[in-house]
């Protein structure tokens, strides 16, 4: 593993271009994923620091008994029941109809939340990877409700990070805690194994207000089907079947999506997002207006204790 | 397994009402789901007879070998390609674009699926299950393209078939024939199985040209969620799972439905609706105009040879 040091002098360089009217094209990944040295003893085992640096995922299983989960799926239910929910832009609504989507900044809106986000099963897992001083960029939770929840078209988080949030490289992290059961029929997280290796840009540029549609569904910043295809082809996708209290961890840069979820039970599962404090914000790329400050940390950046 | 003949004087008669502005409920299934006697010797095992009996559907392995199915593949590229397909209400396009959802009527659009739908390996099993002379009640393609293919909400198509075409009795089943690997990340169908024993009514009235919205996306005829929720913690839900070449086939009132498919592999399946000819569709129960022959055969109907 290499470690590359981010020179704060080339923070506004766009290493990652993308939505400039180009062509879409197949950029490799400019960046470690893991950014540890192997002489720092990792707080899980190597063999599955190695399967993350080489998939750009991981699952791992039991990291939070089910007497947390119990509470953390008691905290989702009161912020759903929040009277407040309706006037705050924090909460979107699935396409069409009443029933929650997903629900962003919930380290702020819930203290039980934010406790878990500076949780050492998470954090000393996202230092090690990290090997930074780390703050949240986002948090949500993809609450995918049964019946009627709708997918999400696949995408690399870091290319909207970086076009839309002005991240400006890749050294951030998903984790993500199943609260339900992710299984085959409720519309798991499918990751593209070893996508995070390449960096699909995309053509189209960002509309103005963008991200009030993008949060129902993602339509710019979604990679083109042939580039797309050709991973898939040569990589496969997996499905990120899990149980609640499992921890799935992925890289800024993994293709993912989910398919619809017409199954009876909601799958919902919260997310922090954790970036290195080197590799904070600047200017969006698209250098459109910044997006708001619950989807991207900006003026409110505090590197967790 | 009893044998029950419907007397044609009763087929007015709504044993299934649906629709009527009344709370949903829960009807116990009045008509056999295997017609044949015992006595009669089944084209397939009695085992599997039993389990589609018991289930309500079927997965048959290897039934059309690879290169037929790369015939019936051809058959659709071509249905798919034809420039009178944009004026012909058969061909259904998915919400919000120009993919294809469905095509219906393929066993009269083409030759080909014409064949397909008399083949001895399809009617000699329908004949033994309706224990009748058979027609085709409806026939399609539902094509749901890779990366933007919509899901189909929880139904049972006999209410539909019931309701809005005046399907008397539960004496129809539907075969569908993957023409692509139906896999769990791109949308198989799923079934309750035993749910073909319930028959569950629905509140809301059919509204005037239902069926044209109901093709893109189905809202009315939806049991509801807490029904649904009931027969799934009662009996699971089952994904077909399936290779090119297998048969599928389930009873007109078994609970189905699918999830979206953003994968890159289309979920191509061929359908044909075979109903018994003593079964064959009066004036629908929901009083409304009858749906397009396209949909539900009424004027045209022929029985297979």
């Amino acid at each position: 593993m290499s470690v590359t040091e981010l020179s704060p002098l080339n923070s506004n360089l766009d290493l990652y271009p993308s939505r400039k009217g180009q062509p879409a094209k197949i950029i490799p990944r400019q960046d470690p994923c893991v950014y540890s040295d192997d002489a720092v003893r990792p707080p899980i085992s190597r063999e599955d620091i190695q399967f993350y640096q080489q998939n750009g995922f991981l699952i791992i299983k039991n990291v939070f008994p089910p007497e947390e989960i119990t509470d953390f799926k008691n905290e989702l239910n009161h912020l759903c029941s929040l009277s407040t929910r309706t006037a705050d832009n924090r909460f979107i609504l699935e396409k069409d109809q009443q029933d929650v989507r997903s629900i962003f900044e919930v380290h702020i809106l819930s203290k039980r939340f934010e406790e878990l986000s500076e949780d050492p099963r998470l954090i000393e897992l996202a230092r090690y990877l990290l090997n930074d001083d780390i703050y949240i960029h986002q948090s949500r939770v993809n609450y995918k409700p049964g019946f009627n929840g709708n997918g999400f078209n696949w995408h690399s988080d870091f290319e909207t990070w970086h076009t839309e949030d002005g991240m400006p490289r890749m050294r951030a992290l998903s984790m993500s805690i199943p609260l339900t059961e992710n299984t085959s029929t409720n519309g798991p997280l499918m990751f593209v194994p070893r996508s995070h290796h390449h960096y699909l840009s995309c053509t189209e540029q960002t509309p103005a207000h963008h991200y009030i549609d993008s949060l129902k569904e993602q339509q710019i910043g979604i990679p083109n089907p042939a580039n797309i295809s050709g991973l898939v082809s040569q990589y496969g996708m997996v499905q990120a079947l899990s149980q609640p209290g499992s921890l799935i961890l992925f890289d800024s840069n993994t293709l993912h999506g989910s398919n619809s979820n017409i199954s009876p039970h909601p799958r919902s599962n919260v997310f922090f997002v954790y970036n290195a404090l080197s590799n904070k914000v600047v200017a969006p790329f698209d250098e459109a207006p910044p997006r708001p400050e619950f989807l991207a940390a900006r003026r409110s950046i505090r590197p967790i204790p």
